[in-house]
């Protein structure tokens, strides 16, 4: 009879038992055929697979007299064994369970403390190579919480202030007998300005409505990812402020004029090569930055005696979905490419 | 035959003519009996009603000249009309579409501006009891998006970036023949201490399993609401400053010794009464502050091997859920009371 | 020196040792005023109070045999404490720890079961009052995730799918030597009909845009809340089925020419009075019916040839934000005011 | 001076105008280098870019008599231009604006509907290749929003609801002269069962503290997704269903008895396994299962008489953060690999 928890028919259960016997019941046989290409008679092979814990939270507090400073994060970790007999057999022999990868991330903090989470990523994946042979590749994505210290004058020894005003994370990676691999991000910087943004001379067909605008509001939510060279050269606290401030400098201009901006696709590039120029350790570096729209209101269909008011007052329509979606990855070349 | 869009059994549809058929179709007779109480034979009433548009989205800009200054909103309006026809009789020949309420909102901010979400929420309702007679009572809630200007030195002239450190709304209310009633808060300010916290001496009985502490993290995510004695004495921009600023200041305390807090409870009633001492117009204050816990680590199931590391480093376990829960609202006593 | 994490000014933080030193710190004095009244020198007094524990999540499993049954909740407590003297002195003397009180919901979850949301919330609340002679009052809030047994022909012994189709919640409150009292609620119910709505007649002035619509499509997300008359002839069960069945089918009507819609406001009234006339334990049911709109796309903005098709094709565009907001409280008359 | 919105120190504003200058600025030279790479001095190259419209929400009713269907998504087209001039020099010549693309997907859908989403995305893949000579590459992901049709013993003719068990989605691209490519998924399909989970015999160590569980609650969150050999023999509605029902079946066995699990890597390889066996036309499919850990509350830590009740009731915690994350790729191998 077909599963359904609602009006749709669902197909017939199969004989589960027969179909997984040899895999989940007789472990003298199964044992001879530990690859998903033995257990599918050749048919079908494990293209990737992996497994961990992800959303661990984490608080990490250095306390050097009364001067206390904090980071936070959640921590994702990721395991590949060898061997492929945990899912084609359900044999956890070699699983290092989801659970003991949590306890390592909060054991790992407490050794070494979380200098910068590239380089906590890169203490965690070394741990799971060092400690477990069957594992031949470990990952470890680290999100910030973006607590700031109260100011007030003077910083406050011990009190912080949650400001997001945009998110750092990372991804480390390692495989067995290679380096470690570094991708860092920004997420969620929300800018916009009132003037210097135009779009215009682009294709008018039959399917365009959208005139040429001279003049218009910009706003961007932008998301910055970029790899590094090497692990070791890497300031990762100062690439990432670098990388913040090309944003906000290439969007905003100097704080008089301002900067022009013909399309979101030429700011976003202006702000890729200014990272690649100032960052040498960044090898390339690809930015998203969507087109969060504000329509101008057609006062036009309104009566004069309605709309009347001062000219200096502007209202526009800020519009959720949809919006534009532009992104590109600026990469260094290649010396022998030159 | 039952509804059922899953597999659960629901009633029969009623015979929905011969029921509605009194209120939707025969004018002339219905037009005798507009409200809840005659449309059921004297069995029930509307007790309560309203209706409007929420979420009417609204950027300012403010142009003058070179310099410009943007808030950006969501607002919500409501009406109560006088008469129930339109419940009862689907009669809406007395009803402000809600489209023509968000009509309303961006033509009145076009003409007036918005100086603060409180006094663009008085204009609306002023707005639609002057203008519709069948109005008895209008609502306006405004949220604002927390833009800052950018700064480099010097402000940027046209510049700006999303810093939700906290939001800030209003609610505005008027009854015909009454006044302005002014709600403003202030939400999702969340703040962390790693000292000067503790939590001792409670119930211990044998539903406890919590030890005291006299020394513990410190986060909350502090919502504030308040109300003013009179529409036309209070600075609402001050206002809302000030309350923000009494809250950092009892939560934190002197920058370098901060402030001892022996309980939620009471760290959030010294908030309040600073609030109440510094601000006359606010009639009183209302306080939310959750306990976002975070937890030790239980570090003796671990071989000392695998825990031992530099002392200063302490790891705590950030918990989502539950949090505690901690409220209460202190309002000035009434003269005569005294 | 001002508070600051930003570039905005704060005032001075308050020379905290001195105006909270008798509170905080003499303990023999301060016990002598331990309200609000008394420590503001009769300013001020707490209007309102209370404390718990929120979103304690729970998953009740009722093994009989090989037949399991599951319910999940996230549940939260609150108690209101005769004295003040946690807030104005950070006393925790009479204190019931929110971490024991989360214990506490785990033990009577597991001692009773939790045969119904509202009959848990009586058990939990019934449970402080009884337990701790400081607690004036004392709440409950219960909110089901919406689970449903798996079926195939027969239902499934243990296994189970999230079909969210609408949520169900309780508040149950009781006050010292009074009843308990119950409010239930379904949240997020969301319908959609393609015909039998309209909306005409309503106000034209300079304000409108808005053409009449004869025929519209009719969308919204159902709230409903309500009171029982007594804890103890209400079937919660039935009741909570009763009323998602009444909304259904007074928006849906007869499958083959459904009913006819003249605004949201008429709909959500039928739906409404059927409830009242059903569910005799139901005192009053406030229900919320959002507008989602769905527009119209002005396809005369285009040239002939991109706009043809088969003409049974309709496409319209669905709007987040704004929605319409409508809503209403019908309550049963007392008795003497027939 | 540096830029700051917050008291973080950010980098000078670069010079814009020398910088900028030959690109915005001159176009007589600037045509002469429309690439990254001649921009940068051949220091940098665009590696990928790519711009459209995300989230175009949009609701198909197809109208046959008195008896409607619809079917609402959020629609994201893509584009690559072959030229890079619109990064570089900011010319957009050749940009068919975001909102063009907008048009496109609601005239298409008006023109075709939207018989599948993978359909619907090839017709507008290909169309934005025929019409654009400019596109090299076009992208469309579909998702559909899960509402079902309402049933009152016969299906209703025109009434919906949302039922969000499961949503589907597909992603189809095309590069100038290639086949279309198309990728399908479902997300967010939550399950549990309360028996027939076991997690023993895994690694234990020093870094371990979880302890064999030979009976455990098994519950997750399924994301899959997967790839059409041909797009002309798939049946992609059919497709979706048999994934649906092969991860039911596959998770929760026979309704009597259930299927035993020995892990979660375990029960994803044999829903993997059973979908490939079932839908010939698919050439891979990725799952990935997170485990929502259920756990066991420790009752010992109270004494016997808070704790007894009616043994069939049994209590769990679930935890929202940290959840372990599996997945695997399941795929057919080349026929010459056999």
């Amino acid at each position: 009879m077909p599963w359904t928890s609602t009006n749709r028919i669902y197909a017939k259960p199969s004989n589960t038992e027969s179909v997984e016997g040899p895999a989940g019941g007789g472990p003298s046989g199964a044992r001879a055929v530990p690859t998903a290409a033995a257990d599918s008679g050749g048919r079908f092979e494990l293209a990737d697979h992996g497994y961990g814990k992800s959303s661990v939270k984490l608080l990490h507090v250095h306390r050097d007299g009364d001067y206390h400073t904090i980071r936070e994060f959640e921590v994702s970790t990721e395991l590949k064994l060898a061997s492929e007999s945990a899912y084609v057999l359900g044999d956890n022999k070699e699983v290092v369970a989801t659970d003991s990868q949590k306890n390592t991330v909060y054991l790992l903090a407490k050794k070494h403390g979380v200098k910068t989470p590239e380089e906590f990523g890169a203490v965690v994946v070394n741990h799971f190579l060092y400690m477990y042979k069957q594992v031949v590749e470990a990952k470890c994505r680290v999100e910030e919480y973006p607590w700031e210290r109260l100011q007030a004058g003077v910083p406050h020894n011990h009190a912080f202030v949650f400001s997001p005003t945009a998110t750092r994370w990372c991804e480390v990676s390692q495989t067995r007998h290679e380096a470690v691999v570094v991708k860092s991000g920004l997420s969620n910087l929300r800018v916009l300005k009132t003037t210097q943004s135009a779009f215009v001379d682009f294709v008018q067909d039959e399917y365009t409505t959208l005139a040429d605008a001279a003049e218009r509001i910009f706003s961007t939510v932008v998301e910055a990812e970029w790899t590094y060279d090497s692990m070791r050269t890497a300031n990762f606290d100062n690439a990432w402020l670098t990388v913040k401030d090309a944003i906000l400098d290439k969007f905003a201009g100097p704080p008089d004029t301002g900067v022009y901006s013909p399309s979101v696709q030429h700011t976003l590039y202006q702000a890729e090569k200014v990272v690649l120029e100032k960052v040498s350790e960044i090898n390339w570096i690809k930015m998203t930055m969507p087109n969060k729209h504000y329509l101008n209101i057609d006062m036009s269909k309104f009566p004069a005696n309605v709309t009347k008011g001062d000219p200096r007052h502007h209202i526009y329509q800020p519009i959720d979905k949809p919006a534009g979606l532009i992104y590109a990855q600026l990469r260094r070349r290649p010396k022998s490419r030159l």
